[in-house]
């Protein structure tokens, strides 16, 4: 027996030749193809046939990828009535999370092999940004509107979510934030649908999984958190007050710090891009500001900007609700857990580690009458 | 950084004071107690309170306890809708994962809290028999019946399956199963049910992540089929050809070998009491000659006789059907899953491992018309 580290840390649980993160360095890789040429020159569903296959497609492999992902949009019927039936309250990755469990429901769950989770992951995939779109003009009392066949996976979403067609750099700046988010090696969520793959379940069973692992703060969730802290400082003037209080009071700050990366979060600057590009001014300030005092203070500790820092302006300045942030997280990683799952399920071993007792042993049951 | 064995044997990955199990020895503890005499003189609800609350709940604490489990029961009306319109053909945990999914929609997912946890463990305990029930008699063309109050959560889920009170020894036999199932470390499940609640996300995501983990054949799901394989064996003096061919083949055994007990599981000498009291003696005499095989042949591998072996038999001699078997053992489940969710969270720490990358790096992007 050994004893890991708190929450795993360092420790390798398997191979893989999916991803390769430098954290110290800032480097990220998917495939061996470096992110930053991936997000200028590829496309989500290029990034996706990668991160499955282990190649880049022919021009041939692409078009009929592309096409098979644009076809599988379209949501049967039991679940378009289902999501007028999902309270409206519902945060909408809670929503996603009983979406995609439903769609299990209606499409057969046999134990997940490798070819079964590339065919249901392209379906799966498809339907995400569908059931995100959906689900928010449904709430907002807007009709929803059929999926194209002709879009982009990015500009189908947009055109989903605002019933009309983004302009050309809304989905190219959509198309990046997918790539970004398609895939970061052995995260909580991608630990999540592996450990469900593992048990041989069935490939529905591990992405809702995932889905409710990245929902929470210290994961995909972030993402919102980070755009709310820059609305709450308010002006670019209150950052140096908000970062030393927060320091003082100990408080989290969104989007800084990471388990893996100790500097400059490679997708981060991306992102940061894309926000210069199409941000609100005044937000974008803040963040710029807020970011140079957490490099300068909390930079030597390690602490530097992740990936949730600066993608919500990006968001916001397509006039998307923050709710909805962390669901556009999920339509990324759903590559990359799909990825994993088949991957790991190809030389499967049920993940089962063990937890160290510290407690008594051999207590005498005394009946309830008794106590 | 350091290499764990494939699948996370053999490490430690926290310390916990919910559950000690000594593999070699045979023997099984929650909180101190062992689970012959927990088995023979507890109930479910008084094991729930002492996994969550760490000591045997008091004459009035248990009486507390079991009357909020009861008042819990009922569904609200939503829920009870959409189980009408989750098809018939929808395996019953994948069911169940949709509609406890859906209970957190309309329930509110903030970020767990310890008190939360057991707050909404309560209410979730309480509804999965019920809804397993209610699921079942739709799908049968039967009226669901309403959750009674007065009876105990064994008698309770027996009675809204069959429409009449069970037999005194029907509802223990239940009841010795729901406790035998409650609490086992962190076996995938409860693994998946902590990375998920690693992230600080919410309660119902977590156990609906540990609901898709539990439905796995290498997991919970190997309960159906144990008893599957006794029925296709089909008679007693067909044991031995059937075992050896399945030798030959490399054929799993059901219910035989586990990654932490390398002799007879405790759980499963408790079952087989029950089977021989109340089971089929056909099925009861061909499980018993297997076993045999199974000891004399594959004991000294460190292959035994796991929880999944007798269960089975008992819960067909209650006239459950087959399918429903995964379910019982998460209605049992709950209880150790709450518990360590609680327990982790409280210290937490985002459970973030590592993969070993073995790939190439820095290979050259080429766009798709030059491929």
């Amino acid at each position: 027996m050994v004893n890991s580290g708190k929450g795993l840390e360092n420790v390798y649980i398997d191979q893989s030749s999916i991803c390769y993160i430098d954290g110290f360095g800032g480097k990220l890789y998917y495939r061996g193809y470096s992110i930053e040429e991936l997000a200028e020159m590829s496309s989500f569903e290029e990034v996706t046939f990668l991160l499955w296959y282990g190649e880049l497609p022919t021009k041939k492999e692409l078009e009929e990828f592309s096409k098979e992902l644009a076809r599988s949009r379209k949501l049967p019927e039991e679940l378009l009535d289902l999501l007028y039936r999902i309270p409206k309250t519902a945060h909408p990755m809670g929503a996603l999370r009983t979406a995609v469990s439903f769609l299990g429901n209606l499409n057969g769950e046999p134990s997940a092999t490798p070819e079964d989770v590339f065919r249901k992951g392209i379906s799966v995939t498809a339907k995400i940004p569908v059931i995100v779109a959906t689900l928010y003009r449904i709430k907002n009392g807007l009709d929803p509107i059929e999926p194209s066949t002709k879009l982009s996976h990015a500009a189908n979403f947009l055109y989903m979510l605002h019933g009309e067609k983004p302009p050309k750099e809304w989905e190219k700046a959509m198309d990046v934030a997918l790539i970004l988010y398609a895939e970061h090696e052995i995260n909580a969520s991608t630990l999540t649908v592996m450990t469900v793959g593992s048990t041989l379940s069935d490939y529905y069973s591990a992405i809702v999984a995932g889905i409710g692992a990245l929902k929470g703060p210290l994961h995909g969730g972030a993402v919102e958190g980070a755009i709310r802290q820059f609305m709450e400082i308010g002006s670019p003037e209150k950052v140096e007050e908000w970062f030393f209080n927060a320091l003082k009071e100990k408080r989290r700050i969104m989007g800084a710090g990471h388990r893996v990366y100790k500097t400059y979060d490679p997708r981060a600057k991306v992102f940061k891009k894309y926000a210069r590009l199409l941000g609100d001014k005044t937000l974008y300030e803040i963040a710029e500001r807020l970011e140079r005092l957490v490099l300068e203070h909390l930079g030597k500790k390690g602490v530097s900007i992740n990936v949730d820092y600066w993608s919500g302006i990006v968001f916001h300045a397509m006039g998307i609700p923050i709710e909805l942030y962390t669901t556009i997280f999920a339509m990324g990683r759903i590559a990359g857990w799909t990825a994993h799952l088949a991957e790991y399920i190809s030389h499967n071993r049920l993940i089962r580690p063990r937890l160290q007792y510290v407690g008594e042993i051999g207590k005498k049951y005394v009946p309830v009458e008794m106590r």
